[in-house]
């Protein structure tokens, strides 16, 4: 078997439990992708619960796509808690560069929590990196520079395995870079894959230890569920439901044959 | 008509208004399964028109899926409201068991709050019983004793109708007691399967005072909807599609035929 | 090329930022379809962000679905600021008439912020308006009185351009009165139709200044879109999918042959 689909085996076995404090748009998709895929997700965000939860949980999906203050004070305390117990923390970088508030909170829960694997977009891992960058709402519009040594350097001083998303997903943990090549652009016409994709690095970071590794693979499987669904689809509606099946479904053979993972410098 | 179906078109002729006062993540679902049913939905929750809401409306559906103790205020007083009223009130006890604030608001809603029709899956509805049971998030994972005894002496104790949700649903309102076997294993590849059967449990609830009976012909309704779905899926994208479209199209004859509600002791 | 797939072109060439602050339950097919139609949705909500996010925008959704008296504070911040700059604001009265709060609330917006484009249904629209009007949960019940008249009368007391939506949807900005005559009863089979044709009508007027015009071209070519998707559907599970491909693919050919924009008085 090869080593992408082990992992996603071991998820389907474990089914582990993926935290999530996340956003109201696409909260139910990144709850809905989660199961998809084998594990089983859990949304919860009252500062009341969230390190009780965090004590059952296998891993932690924070993600900052309609923030608040209050929020991210729940972030802060579930993180602090995963951090404690050894599981993974996903933080998803929706929107730095776009408002001071979210690059101010994406830095500081940086700061207070140890984020393992932190994803964003080519503008919000640039901001986060301190490279030119714009962000328009939720969307990357520029980036100076070169992204895979943005990514690699960020990861180096943050101490985190950054994923930069986009028409190649960049992953680095400061040491290597994985370039990740599958995907397609029928993606980009629904709202919530950048989300989405956070809670399936969530479930492969639960049951793999190796972040950059987990994280690859995660794109990977997302990506090659994507190609299979757009042909059969004719447009958004069709293809989100079509990527639903295909995620839910992806065998070993898929798995093996479409995979686009390159290591490089 | 048999009884089942003459509920169903009482739905469809007076358009009950369901308030909910339900989570983040199945809030879209919980509003768009009752409209498939035929009835009207409606979410509001401010404390400042909770009860007004409630004086409109003919059922209301209280769920604790991402509750906070402020949400939870909101419950109570649309809760008082409703039982002032007269209309039947149904609790979602999502994730009672997993934490300490889930347990303990069920209960404080459990005692401010007449609760009509309380619904959880076995772990759930084992821990609101003082039973032992285990949650992982909001799944079951055990329960020990006889559940079809664990929710009828829990519906006597509580002056409830209960549900136990699970590959077979137990309905028991401390002296019947009703398995309804329908339904289907895709139905648990989708979240919110259980936020959505209390939508449709208020929704025959709002027009049937006969609350066992009520939330019997709901699960069996939803579960054959599965059914019927189910062959026409190949993932969770596709069935979830299809299965409003069954829910929607439900007529008297799929209901005669395929109803599996059983009396037992 | 006609003047309202000249108008999509250019949402689509320009791809404006609609900043949305919304209700939880569509806050998603808001988003979503949005991004169907050419635009990119942002949803911010914070009270520290939502000024700075306007700055980014090019129009300015606020709808009540779910509100709160903190959200519509939110809401007040970004319609000052979006008045400011000069982008289009547009408010989704939802459930205007059911509860003192959401008509209370409506009418304060409608005071601090120049609302550029009023929607909601007959009964909401009818109760700004002053006149007889019966709101059950976020339905139009009834309405006394010509819904053209009562909907120009408004326009011109609250210099905005009124939509009131039905079976046919009136548009007015005081002098003009447009009448849209597309549409198909599965529309309202799925919740969210309403909320999702105001996204819509924040991205056309994002590009079109004649807000008149804005909103009948953004009300026409959604009417089509559920033309075009409801015979390739059984239910509204299917349809909903067959719709936002509708809409994704909506092209010059089927906006000039099957647009119904009537101008009256």
């Amino acid at each position: 078997m090869s080593e992408i689909s082990s992992v996603l085996a071991k998820i389907k076995e474990n089914k582990p439990l993926v935290h999530h404090i996340t956003n109201w748009v696409t909260i139910y998709d990144c709850a809905n992708i989660t199961r998809a895929i084998g594990a089983l997700p859990v949304m919860a965000h009252a500062k009341e619960e969230v390190e009780e939860m965090v004590l059952i949980a296998s891993a932690l999906v924070l993600n900052i796509g309609t923030l608040t203050p209050k929020l991210v004070e729940s972030m802060i305390l579930a993180g602090k808690k995963a951090n404690e117990k050894g599981i993974p923390v996903v933080l998803d970088a929706v929107g730095v560069g776009a408002t001071k508030l979210r690059t101010d909170k994406a830095k500081e829960l940086m700061e207070k929590v140890k984020i393992d694997i932190l994803k964003g977009n080519s503008s919000e891992i640039g901001t986060l990196a301190g490279a030119e960058a714009e962000t328009k709402g939720v969307e990357a519009i520029s980036l100076k520079g070169d992204p895979k040594e943005i990514a690699k350097a960020l990861a180096k001083s943050s101490s985190s395995t950054v994923v930069m998303t986009g028409k190649e997903d960049i992953v680095s943990d400061g040491e290597r870079i994985f370039i990740v090549k599958n995907g397609h652009d029928l993606m980009g016409s629904i709202v919530g894959t950048g989300c989405m994709v956070a809670s399936v690095i969530g479930s492969f970071a639960a049951v793999e230890k190796d972040y950059a590794k987990a994280a690859s693979y995660a794109l990977s499987s997302f990506g090659i569920a994507g190609e299979i669904a757009a042909p059969k689809s004719t447009g958004p509606g069709t293809f989100k439901e079509k990527f639903y099946d295909a995620v839910y479904n992806l065998n070993e053979i898929q798995l093996n044959e479409m995979q686009k993972i390159e290591e490089t410098k």
